[in-house]
């Protein structure tokens, strides 16, 4: 598997390209369009925000008939809450993204991200949405990923090439995300693209893996969104034999699929709302798969221990505190905790050990937290970051 | 009901006494003693968190046993993840306290709290003990209060008189709490004392459905902490008739302690770490009181709307959007909010408001949150506080 450049323009066969609209402030993209030259196969993971928006709903249905040209998205205005009129207008981006692209409608799938419970500019979207047409390029994939931020400080794109049975397949990923970050099924919004050929049901299914193990694994403040939704248009363009279910290929489809996903998440993590420190927690010794992801990111969530990391004081009790109240099955007396390579609590108990080591790993801008629970084999990651004040700023102030 | 002064010393038979025992800082109480003059039932609900406290796995066990005499506390060490020698201290501690009460420590609670994960200073927890026990007097209500309190910034008792069949009935309560909030069967550290007579189960019943409207309907950081223990010692000295099942007494008792109990987890809610605003969550219309209750608590908790209030935004898609990931039983598009007056969404969507009327109202230093799901019967409320820079800054440095 080798790293590329190119962001969502790297596999065969696809365009990108943005418009600044002024849905957010002038002089932004904020409106963007991914597109395949050819009709792909899609499959998506959505929010399970029992409050979804409408976009959510739409581009559900769209990835239940199992075929997309593209994928029209704006940052401004997350147009949740917003009722019928709300529906009628994600109706009305998709139709102008689709006759943009001489295509129907159904092919087209709808994202949206900002503020809640505001009505769309439609007014600013439509002619967007044209004028993202009129920009698309193998060229625009960057231009795109800036029409997704918000609060983001960083675009987030990624790409990666790997041969399945002598075919060159690539695959690349853009994603946006900051704050209101906890997902359950998907990130914020997260695209991904692919030239290979492979079959909707199976790359549904590698999605889904991928996405249980990269988006669901980070968290920036607990909030489970409206409008998280992760995409995959696989074009085929790449001409491999569709990956079957078992095969060798799909397993090497599938590590590389995750990994797009994993590079994202972690971006979508380190850009978390007001960050100053980026954190891995990495729980092993877990009695079930469950278990390590659960306990793993119930640490990375806790708002204590963030805090104490942001002040870069070693309150390992915050650690397995968050532990006992995330998971079941374990036994605290068999509990090693790790900050970076410092080990500061055995078997449940505190260690003794240096500050100065402490203070030292606590004050890089990457920080590493281990738990071992000596229990099972199990093994998961979590990425998120620290709690600082200027998270309180920026959420004290979003919507005015 | 009558409100009245004195704390857990308001009831015949109670006797309180506190020392400095400078486990925290010099010149600040920090352990402290709760007795009864005479044997008394005994009720307690803890932590569901799966790392317990040496002192939490002690109580249980005097709960256990349905009879008590009395409650050892300290402040500034939670006595938590310090393997056998935290358990060998919590028995010292409890066996010092029987010493001064000549009783046997199967009757004496012990409560600890403070920063995990250190071991407890028996050289001055035991002369504190000591110490607090020559201080017992019918006036050490207070003393104790404040004996109990870590980064809490007032102490926080109160006490109601209630007439059963004739006999004049006095509860009082104090507890402490400010972060590591999100109690799950009790608060941080609670002790309610009662000159009542009533059966050790009854009591014990009437103390888990107090608990649930009340410490379980707080949340300041959705962190669960290791060593929540509330208590209630029932004396019976006040000469009336146990109340039995289903009884007008037993209703009028239940009230009372419902009181109680609600007051003191409001104090810990408008004493979270950092808070600068009391906020209050009603949640009606809900299927069941179970949803009620978790969507109020989810609203309370969430990061995103916390920061909101302490900002003053009337970001009202967070509230709408913490209740999606708090309950499953809804229909988005039947919610109405009103923050304080003011209703700011119908039917799920935005209604237009005068942004000079919100900011009047979010400006406020209590501030009531109003959602209703239009579905059912059910209601609850839920307290917590906001989230403010001072939060990150605590909990950035509360160990070092």
């Amino acid at each position: 598997m080798q790293q590329i450049a190119g962001g969502v323009c790297a596999p065969k066969g696809f365009l990108a390209g943005a418009a600044m609209a002024e849905i957010k402030k002038a002089g932004k993209y904020d409106v963007g369009l991914i597109v395949s030259e050819v009709e792909a196969a899609v499959a998506g993971v959505f929010t399970t925000n029992r409050v979804k928006a409408a976009p959510v709903i739409y581009s559900k249905k769209v990835v239940e008939g199992g075929r997309a040209k593209g994928i029209v998205l704006n940052s401004g205005n997350a147009n949740a809450c917003t009722g019928e009129q709300g529906m009628a207008d994600c109706l009305a981006m998709g139709q102008a993204a689709a006759s943009v692209l001489g295509t129907g409608a159904e092919l087209v799938a709808v994202a949206s991200t900002g503020v809640i419970g505001v009505e769309m500019p439609m007014d600013k979207v439509l002619p967007g949405v044209k004028k993202a047409g009129e920009a698309l390029s193998t060229q625009g994939a960057h231009a795109v990923a800036l029409a997704m931020m918000t609060t983001d400080t960083f675009a987030k794109e990624t790409a990666v090439e790997i041969s399945l049975a002598g075919h060159q397949v690539r695959i690349g990923g853009v994603a946006k995300g900051s704050g209101m970050i906890h997902p359950n099924m998907a990130t914020m919004l997260g695209f991904i693209t692919t030239d290979a050929r492979i079959d909707a049901g199976v790359l549904q299914e590698a999605l889904q893996e991928a996405a249980a193990e990269s988006f669901n694994m980070i968290t920036v403040d607990g909030d489970t969104s409206t409008n998280d939704t992760l995409l995959i248009l696989a074009n085929g363009l790449a001409g491999n034999s569709p990956p079957v279910t078992g095969s060798d290929d799909l397993r090497q489809f599938k590590a590389a699929l995750s990994q797009v996903c994993r590079e994202l998440a972690k971006m979508i993590a380190r850009d978390g709302e007001g960050a100053t420190k980026f954190l891995e927690v990495e729980v092993g010794g877990a009695g079930s798969l469950g278990d390590a992801r659960q306990a793993a990111r119930g640490i990375a969530g806790s708002s204590l221990a963030k805090a104490a990391f942001y002040g870069e004081d070693a309150n390992w009790g915050r650690i397995i505190c968050a532990l006992g109240y995330s998971i079941e099955t374990f036994d605290p007396d068999r509990v090693d905790i790790f900050l970076g390579e410092l080990q500061v609590s055995k078997a449940g108990a505190g260690l003794p050990f240096s500050e100065e080591e402490a203070k030292e790993i606590l004050s890089r801008k990457d920080i590493k937290v281990r738990v071992e629970l000596n229990l099972g084999d199990f093994r998961a990651t979590a990425w998120g970051c620290d709690l600082s004040h200027e998270y309180v700023t920026i959420n004290g102030s979003y919507r005015t």
